[in-house]
């Protein structure tokens, strides 16, 4: 068991919205990704999501009781998805990102809207 | 339930070896603390403990069934200590680190050497 590099690890990859997972902590997975453009819409109904920005800027469209709202995240930016919140991780220019959240959580959640043919749907890959 | 800027959240404090908790996911914390010199050897008997490093260099030194291994993690780098894994945290040039584990987890663990007085036996500070 050594370091990873994550710039190793993002440069070893180029897939958008594939995570890796380049760490485990007891049954919870560390992953990154490379994204562009637009996810799909989808909810975790058993789980928080927490999100790190290593590289770009991410938006995450919320679908709150009040309705919807966007939360941006610049480069060096956290937060953390709630259990059960509808929501859709959207990136014009481009981001790396870091997420924590528990091992074989599905990157298009539990319920979600058609999946486009860019989104993935999986529990991540191994490094 | 707004993003946290981590610049700005190490920007709020000053005490070395005193993780914040920036970010909770589920049952666990993401903490952030800022480090310097020598940690104290500690054992967590039931959990795995995250490390990622934001700035400077941090080393972990493990005992493990062969001997004692550092293990470096320059900026960028990640490392699990696995559960039941005495170690000790050390930076001699100061570092900025991020850790994901559960929420009441203690910085010198279930069993460790005497503390010294620059390290604090906490489960994390709210922000």
């Amino acid at each position: 068991m050594n370091p990873i590099a994550l710039d190793d690890a993002f440069a070893s990859f180029d897939v958008l919205w594939s995570p890796r997972i380049v760490a485990r902590v007891n049954d919870y997975d560390v992953r990154i990704a490379k994204v562009e453009g637009e996810h799909v819409w989808h909810v975790h109904d058993h789980t928080d999501e927490f999100f790190l920005v290593l590289r770009g800027e991410l938006q995450i469209v919320l679908r709150e009781e009040s309705g919807e709202r966007t939360v941006v995240l610049p480069r060096g930016a956290v937060f953390t998805v709630p259990r059960g919140t509808y929501h859709k991780p959207v990136s014009p220019g481009g981001a790396s990102i870091l997420m924590f959240e528990p091992s074989g959580t599905l990157t298009v959640g539990d319920r979600h809207d058609e999946v486009p043919g860019h989104v993935e749907a999986t529990t991540g890959h191994v490094l």
